[in-house]
């Protein structure tokens, strides 16, 4: 009897640590041209500086090229992209960063939707981006799905962003928080930071935002189930979708069910005790009132100084991750153990030889190899 | 007004990343002793051999000590329990290894010491280890409490050990599973290990079992929310707990219950549709039943290959593991490193440098060090 060798929730962790990268896709340096007489002309790579000035321009071409630069496995795509973020680090910041979050099935798509045309009505610049790495994408993901959300696509105040087509959970994680710094440079001023919440994602997210919103749909408290336990902890703000037709009273009885529910935790460090609103993207109702409440927190946060607390804090956090990650990156891409490591892995698959050793092995080969280069 | 600075999901995180191992207790040498007539007299050191012989005896004394030496943050202490490790890997793998998992109030410290009792009835030698970092307990891990499973703690075909005092869930998952390979060298030949089940810690204790139990209370379909989704999905045999007087109707119907829902899943790789029983500590009922079931489901893994097949694949994924927590360790001890990191994290708490620059900074700082070595 044979068993598949991937079907296991380590896959995504193995693969994390040896080739994810190289599954990320690099994106397309020119479209496909139907004519077969058109000649294809190689487009000339953008320096270090003609992408900064773009995207301080507000250049949204450029902003997408440089994402692209950010989630590309190469190498010199990679060395380039630090040196755009570190340029673009002085502009940055400046906005307010917006996780949203929710079951598949709780409307996140359209409620992005709806509220983000009414936040770009009030002259704000949106940049929508996505954290779920495809692994964990199970139909929920919106960005997916561009066409799913046309009316704000196709607004030039609005720039829509699909999570990195694969990867680690760590390694998308990282690339979303550039894309954040370039997308701020580039003068987005709110950012919403889309995940499915079933996940691990939310921790992510959590760790790069000021306010972490909560969707749910209206009913009995068995969605709770739906929502992985320590989410609603995180909520600064809960929004109870599809509140209309014959919704709207189930709607405002979760809601008030759900703020019994947000009294039962402590008050978060924040100082802010979550509210929790009704909203129906259809319908467009709730949606003024979510953002006043966005605001109302952001307002708070800002004046008893918890915001650039926060901030300071996911920073920290945010050096550790991006040490952690290079780490691994110069370990699975060193010329010496890549060219080994997948005969150590068969190895221990086959058990001829055990972990431990294995990773001993692969680590001496990895130190001597960086021993060797100060030579 | 200020802020705590711990109070904060990344605090474990953090902790891990710079000085995790200098929190984990390094166990003590000598007993307290009461007298002030008595002398302490400093006990000699073990060697290698020593402890391998030791352990390879089935003497309970130079297994704690070895597992201390795991546990401990000592570089040397580490680089002595790795000698051990590899010395008695080919006298480990003989074991079975059950992971049993359930919320706080599951009763799973009463649950385990009835079956494990009876197991030793069986001749078997019994491990219970427990894979909880401090962080994660939340009065629910009983191995902190050795008093409650008194009569299996004295039973000398026993051995507990509580869950590494501190640490981050990577750490200890790693220490654990160097701890298994020391028992099974030392003879023990059914391992249990513990978790409370509503953490991270499932995941890790998942990708070192060859068996993932569940204990359920009985009552209402209401405990589902206490464990994490995707636990259910991992379990291998699922025993509902206190099942004994007025309680016993209420078990059965959710065991039936959950037997149901169980055929929702699609058949686990292993090929084994996953069976509920009932099971009452204090009246002792079902426990022949559970340890039945275990045996059916390892003769069929057993039978399958499914068995070597997961280990091997555990396997795998615990070289990877490995070698990620020795990339930490050598950053994070980097004598260079570890006399700037302090500076650097309050730099970016102060928000004073990016995250990414210090992070930039640090890992220059590191490698200028490593590639020093050579010379």
């Amino acid at each position: 009897m044979s068993f598949t060798k991937i079907d296991h929730y380590e896959k995504e962790y193995a693969d994390m640590h040896h080739d994810t990268a190289l599954n990320v896709t690099e994106g397309v340096e020119d479209q496909p041209i139907v004519s077969p007489y058109f000649k294809r002309r190689k487009k000339r790579a953008l320096s270090t500086g003609e992408y900064v000035a773009g995207i301080l321009a507000g250049n949204i071409t450029t902003l997408s090229q440089a994402i692209t630069l950010v989630e590309s496995s190469n190498p010199a795509h990679y060395a380039q992209a630090q040196e755009i973020i570190e340029a673009c680090l002085p502009h940055a910041g400046k906005s307010v960063r917006i996780g949203i979050t929710g079951v598949p099935g709780a409307g996140k798509s359209t409620f992005i939707e709806a509220i983000g045309n009414m936040v770009v009505s009030l002259r704000h610049k949106l940049a929508v981006l996505a954290i779920d790495p495809s692994s964990e994408r199970s139909g929920g993901s919106i960005l997916g799905d561009k066409t799913r959300m046309e009316s704000i696509c196709n607004n030039p105040s609005v720039f829509v962003r699909p999570s990195p087509s694969a990867g680690s959970l760590g390694g998308v994680a990282r690339k979303t928080r550039e894309t954040i710094v370039l997308c701020e440079a580039a003068g987005f001023d709110v950012i919403f930071i889309e995940t499915v919440g079933v996940g691990q994602s939310e921790t992510a997210v959590h760790s790069m935002v000021d306010l972490f919103m909560l969707l749910q749909i209206s009913g009995a408290g068995d969605e709770l189930q739906g929502i992985k336990r320590g989410i609603m902890e995180m909520a600064d703000l809960m929004v109870i979708t599809k509140a209309d037709g014959e919704n709207i009273h189930k709607a405002e009885l979760a809601r008030t069910q759900f703020q019994g529910a947000l009294r039962l935790f402590p008050v978060p460090e924040s100082g802010w005790r979550p509210k929790v609103y009704t909203s129906s993207a259809v319908a467009k109702t709730g949606l003024e009132e979510v953002w006043k409440g966005v605001e109302e927190y952001l307002e708070h946060i800002e004046k008893n100084g918890y915001l650039q607390h926060n901030r300071n804090r996911q920073n920290k956090y945010w050096m550790y991750e991006t040490i952690n990650e290079a780490l691994k990156e110069s370990f699975y891409r060193d010329p010496a153990v890549e060219g080994r490591i997948g005969e150590y892995e068969k190895r221990v698959l086959e058990d001829r030889i055990s972990s431990f050793i294995a990773a001993k092995e692969l680590l001496a080969i990895y130190f001597k190899d960086t021993a060797g280069k100060s030579e």
